[in-house]
């Protein structure tokens, strides 16, 4: 659909946003790197492969169960990194901060991020920030980008899905998009979810020990799982079947779901992987996750095909299949 | 003075924004290569050294004369790499759109970063689009991130200004913050003034041929080429002294200047640089810089001197001597 102005629906990660970045941005900043659309750039920089990526953050409310905007920006871009096979090393800090702002709002936020990198191994070595006046931005905005190095046999790519490949999803998924729903003005649930806010690099350095091959890897934020294998299956060309019966939920996420008329599999996550995974690695990779607290749950949760390419079916808990389309609008802004 | 809310001063670029990362972002964030304060991060990678920056745009209008807030967003992560003595590389581009907003000034925008990219010969690899439900941002904000690579010998360091170093100015200052004031609402000049938003790294590359040995680069953006020198004076623990007759300036400017009250050595630009060269050099960086078309008004304006360590004097035109502190307030909110 065209239309002559930003619609939400072009920032929620589905169907408008991925036209929009196709057909408006990679021809304009047309090059190889951009154009992998991978979480981060992949190039290298003389002998050694590096990758950036960058995210900006603009959840509201800002302080969440289980996180912040500030944790949730480290992290963010932690995984990014992971999901190209690299070790994250260095971020960075964008502020945008509305005038008026509690100082002692921005102190907890800068102490979460400064928690959240220590955790997760990585620098912020460089930062601006930017003050604008009351009403120009909705009190805080937080761009992070960052640096990692691969190394030399990973090859990880959204094109690299192939027929065979078993797809591991490592937990529970909807916690994050239900945590900060739940926390909506108007809204207001008496649940025990919260964020999966987490960074995954040092999960997916151990599966990388296990399985250098890992084809695909993706965290499925906006646009939750099932917008991630959609992406995957057009950009590797190949056919997705997932089981229904076999992904990860919490009760609690489940009841929140029905009740607000969402489907999980279309609900942010922020401490999830997919993995896709050449068959014979499938046990061995998922053993290792399980091993990782952030991978406990973690199960197979389906396998590619090689008909239908570029579309994702779901073999339902009934018996019945249907087809699991790219989100269209965006189901819940600002959520990430 | 402290306070218990964020004011717009505390993102001018000038005294306020300095104390806020001093007091609260070094600390949290504490790590060595933080702490330089250099335009961006530098560290290695291996036997690469590598400059890392961040910047994020948020100026107001969108659309200026001689630029708008894409190519600004370009050419500034391009200078702040540059001003680390690096060859920027690879950009990332953040985008939060303001729901509403014309795809075709998107379009314009995206086209006029894609342009300043090319003309740099920088890359955009990666990027991420956010949008807001209207009234949660002002129109568009724009962050770019960069990586640059530094060649073996430079050392570029906010830190290494030495008493006898001469201090050339790139050319004639306030037109960026003149330019984009003349469009603001309720004000409104018909003046030639356009902003100098451009890429240094060309001419800077020819400087470090002439003289590897440059001790700093810093483009006197927010705070104008007063609060530049006054960091570089504190972060070097050295006295300044400028002579008010050699800093060029053009009419127009400084006919607005008057008009409105501004000092146009607190005004910010967008395509101009200090460098801090040993004496015997300076001459021959100079005539460098003067064949290069961003640097022909180029002039030595003052030298480091032992006495007065981190303040900054000039000697005025009538010969007197007034000392030039850091901007203590935001002069123009929403400049870059």
């Amino acid at each position: 659909m065209k239309t002559d102005t930003i619609l939400l629906d072009h920032g929620g990660g589905g169907k408008m946003a991925h036209n929009l970045i196709a057909e408006m941005m990679i021809p304009k900043f047309d090059n190889p790197i951009l154009s992998q659309l991978n979480d981060g750039a992949i190039f290298n920089i003389e002998e050694q492969r590096l990758a950036f990526s960058t995210d900006t953050y603009v959840v509201d409310p800002i302080f969440f169960p289980g996180g912040c905007i500030g944790d949730l920006a480290v992290n963010g871009t932690v995984n990014d990194l992971a999901m190209c096979g690299a070790l994250p090393l260095y971020l960075s800090s964008g502020l945008i901060i509305e005038e008026g702002f509690p100082v002692s709002d921005l102190e907890k936020i800068l102490e979460m991020m400064s928690t959240a990198a220590e955790k997760a191994g990585v620098k912020i070595v460089t930062g601006d920030t930017k003050v604008v006046p009351k009403g120009a931005v909705d009190k805080i905005f937080i761009n992070t980008s960052g640096i990692g190095i691969i190394s030399g046999k990973v090859n990880i790519s959204s094109h690299r899905a192939c027929p065979g490949d078993k797809i591991i999803l490592s937990g529970c998924i909807g916690d994050h998009g239900m945590a900060v729903l739940t926390q909506r003005e108007g809204i207001s649930f008496d649940t025990s979810i919260s964020s999966d806010t987490a960074p995954l690099h040092h999960m997916v350095n151990n599966m990388l020990a296990a399985c250098p091959d890992i084809h695909v890897l993706r965290d499925p934020t906006r646009g939750g799982v099932a917008t991630a294998l959609n992406e995957i299956a057009l950009q590797s060309n190949v056919g997705i079947r997932v089981y229904e019966e076999t992904i990860p939920l919490k009760d609690d996420v489940v009841g929140v779901c029905e009740l607000l008329g969402f489907d999980p599999i279309y609900v942010a996550n922020e401490g999830k992987l997919l993995a896709f995974v050449p068959p014979e690695y499938a046990d061995i990779v998922l053993t290792v996750m399980c091993k990782d607290n952030l991978g406990e749950d973690a199960a197979i949760i389906g396998e590619v095909i090689p008909d239908i390419p570029g579309r994702v079916i779901m073999q339902t808990r009934i018996g019945g299949t249907r087809i699991i389309d790219m989100l269209t609008g965006d189901q819940l802004p600002r959520i990430c």
